[in-house]
């Protein structure tokens, strides 16, 4: 069987484990007190020419998704994301866990626009009786998105500018960011997200890491004491140089730009294959994740030998189904399922 | 003016306060712990045939919401109601604050069914990856719902059949209860209610008391420690005989269901007039609340003598209002609006 | 049986009474929109000389404290009290179901100082791994205490302004305010607390009303979205009006101060037939509540026609029992009290 | 310079670090579903000789505290600890943050005792008014604790036998679980702390592993649904499998152990050097972490070349510091630090 139902199926990119076995019995500081912690924060800044952002490693998306939305919100306040978003359907509640509603709204592509995001506030904020209605407090999106569709600046631009005007925080849940910025449709930079966010993360997990995101603060007012956040939502590393050592390395002679540039051809080889197949897409897209809709015989014949995810029944004999690729997906596994799919 | 806009505009019957007077120098225990509110509980049970019921008396309805749903469901289990339930829309959050997702379903109607339950359900239980999702743990109902509709006694016991089966406790919220009961095509009685809920509130605010809602714990299995869980969410009132009196007084020579009765009768003599005028409604329902769709101009007539609520636009000159009765509702208030609908 | 285990035994003053019939069938809106809560409001603004300050009503004590806590403090902070603070122990752990540590200092005489606040916060701030500790955020005191002392001007004035050099809030409970501003070693004024607190509140439901305490929100950061708190926490009464009319009647001829005073003179002549008797106190105060230390036998001869409450035992054959007086305390049942102290 | 202020300053034990390179590009299932945790749940539950028990793995200690408390109490109960307990003082009130209060009982050796938890207990309950209290819920020991000190086998079975009566929880946080089990005065077996709690973990980041703490639930009414929990709090890693095979790795040939064993040697050494010279420690333990108390002179003399962590001032000029040894601890590096000691 060859994988292809996720993006975080093998361990982390072969330089990573090298650093990991050179450093291995250095004493360091714990808790992201360490030199490795900073010089990967300093990198980061630099990328984003953000110099006065602040930088911290986290674990994994769902803990800093809770930490960062759990620190951003007022206690009445709660965070609008499309309804796909993975806050809304696949965390458990953890954000309701930190006592905040999840304010859906509904997005055939996973993304949310300025329009949408401008109605809903004003809506809020027009009505008497808004204090027995949960108050938007910041906008959640993630790019790219559930669904592998990205923003462009100009719309990115846009939904800054609403939030800006509306004293909502936007924070870009980025576990697939280098996959979004390696997109042939592309037109964001690691500058454009960190001028038009509040706080973003760009994922390790997914992106050639064993684990870890980096959360990056633009907003200097929302940078004060977040390492207690962390350590309160149970997020702070006792080994933190391990984040610091990935992210150093994932930023090191473009490292998380190349390898995510990998995932990106083997997608659009494989995209391409569909294609000439005629077999639609449940949304279009050009990033890392496919959604092919297939009819109940192509995923039972590609079943046999692929692994890849379900997503929904689509009509009586076709679902939409996901395969991914990532920074480890293996051009000749990709040639095999291409040739699966030319069988079709 | 007269205002029609809600049902708790007034202060409480004069029998209340009649017996707030009368016994106001006396000396009781606090915190629930006084006769008065043995004596409201007993008849309470025997009203609905629940020798082994226990009922507690909190002041409001979010304040009952949140503390009987924060106290049945483990910390990743959401409460399913209708997207339109009070919970869900005019609580600020209240039930988020506790740590639990809303799962609101879409209804035409405000009412849940039996097959929309049992499917969310069996969708959640049958999804490989359902430790991502929020764990359905129970089911808020309102009767009446917000937009005035009543369940029928098949529609509840098929509710509660299907609770039983899958796990969900079934929860009431009757904070309009006696209009539920009163409403001319209503099959439901307390004893039916009692039998086919888990947990349940008789609500006194909006119906004759000052404030107050009597909260009826059917399932035994419920009971153990709930005023902990009162007093922890600030709801344990210190003069908790204020309470017991007023759901004794309710509750004696069927003060409860007579003034809701009142209140039902203004009501249909109302929605008669409505129709008369060929006025639509935006759902069709007997109880205290109405929903005519009005054009522009006539919520500008009706507006300069009447109070009542914006719902909401239904088209472009065209938008649904509420007007509401209720115990203090005089008839002469409803004839002079009467007359003025005639007069559109 | 005459009862003084607590300040809350019977209803309301008489005129409060008299207030809510006389306006019962008028129609007002809802949640404290209406002008009864706007006169008690402008009262108490005026009493406080605090043009700036908002003010809030809500039920009780508990709901109160939660709210006001919760909605100052930032997720990682915790709240500084007197270990024995009403927060600490009597609340179930209502401010921790907020998330938040209560953070309980050692205190002799319920009392905090302005040293000890200073002690702890720097200790924290000077702690290089305090990211792993509880940050505190704000201090409540309540005045008079769970002891029943007070605090004096100069005590006051020295803990704000500690409070004001650290960043913490200080928040003043008040649930029995108007026994301690009539105790006859009292220095406080209502203008004075508004000008040394951040936030305080002053209490009804031991000082004549049925229930309700009024928060004053001094600081004008604090102000902001308050409304949205007490909705989310179950807290704005429905029929504020209730609220707003007691609150009223309170500061109108001051009756709020006389009825205090009454209560504080019978305290006093209890105070001298305990003294008289020999007996010693847990704690010396003047304000409304004594903690007379009794032998078991004395215990069980006044327990016969006498009811206070337990507090603890303080050797073999002694314990500290309270005996409470208030608004409603009858001067011949103190009388009746006195004759049998001195007949022990 | 050479550190020994913790036990976590380097990375993992070698063979860890080898398995996860010749695993690296395997592809399994995420989220703990591979088989790498199934075995190592394996070899835990046979260690334990406890078939029955779930054993999960989390990536560090405060996550697992907050997940499995928050987990087993309702939301009015608290967890008893010891008052130096992690949860009390180094979580930054992640506990609190789940709604729960944190119970301190005072503690001379980090130790709480059976019949304190007993009496602690029943004077919960038998207080009239304990509804107003937090009621305890469960008992949170750690193992050994942050004193070193550690539970003799008769210790833990009258604790688990009162907290049995009781119907509290027993939960053992075992962060240094291997140093304890190693100690040369300890009597416990993996077999006695698996039938004794409820519920404990077996520390990996402190005890060989880069991260991880395996969670084992010995009693089976807990076991339900725990995943949901740890995927709630964000703690269900992506890439599970680095859990499993870092334990799998660990409980081979006894690695856990005979790395434990390693420290405690270097410990009694370095314990050894201290008492030659006649230095006090702050508390006896036989365990790897060690608690001197030095004159501010030696202090700032091993400071020089050693690096430690600063516990408290005992007087004047003495203060309590901590040395630890870990699995990475270099023979020669605590031969160094001797000859430092017996200079001073």
């Amino acid at each position: 069987m060859i994988l292809f139902q996720s993006d975080y199926l093998e361990g982390a990119h072969p330089l990573i484990l090298e650093r990991l076995m050179q450093t291995n019995m250095e004493q360091t500081p714990g808790y992201g007190a360490d030199d490795y912690c900073k010089i990967a924060a300093d990198k980061i800044r630099s990328l984003c020419e953000a110099d006065k952002a602040e930088v911290h490693f986290m674990v994994g998306g769902t803990q800093s998704n809770l930490t960062v939305i759990g620190a951003l919100l007022r206690s009445y306040q709660g965070v609008i994301c499309a309804d796909t978003g993975h806050i809304n359907v696949h965390e458990t509640g953890a954000i309701e866990a930190t006592g905040h509603k999840v304010l859906g709204l509904p997005c055939e592509d996973g993304k949310l626009t300025a329009a949408q995001v401008k109605e809903y506030y004003y809506n809020h904020m027009n009505d008497s009786n808004r204090e027995h209605i949960v108050q938007p407090g910041m906008v959640y999106i993630s790019n790219p998105t559930e669904l592998g569709t990205i923003y462009t600046r100009m719309e990115l631009e846009a939904l800054y500018k609403v939030c800006s005007q509306c004293g909502l925080y936007l924070f870009m849940d980025g576990a697939r960011l280098g996959y979004g910025l390696k997109a042939p449709d592309n037109d964001l930079t690691m500058v454009d997200i960190a001028r038009n966010c509040d706080v973003f993360y760009i994922g390790g997990t997914k992106v050639g890491a064993l684990f870890g995101e980096a959360i990056v603060i633009s907003n200097p007012a929302l940078q004060k004491d977040f390492r207690y956040y962390m350590k309160q939502r149970g997020g702070m590393l006792a080994k933190g140089r391990l984040l610091g050592l990935q992210f150093d390395t994932l930023f090191t002679d473009d490292l998380y730009f190349r390898i995510a540039g990998h995932a990106i051809e083997l997608a659009e080889e494989l995209r391409g294959a569909f294609k000439r197949k005629g077999i639609a897409f449940l949304v279009e897209n050009h990033t890392n994740q496919l959604f092919p809709v297939l009819h109940d015989e192509q995923i039972a014949y590609l079943g046999e030998r692929f692994g890849f995810s379900y997503e929904r029944r689509v009509d009586e004999c076709h679902s939409a189904v996901r395969f991914c690729t990532s920074w480890a997906t293996k051009a000749e596994d990709v040639q095999t399922l291409i040739e699966a799919i030319e069988n079709l």
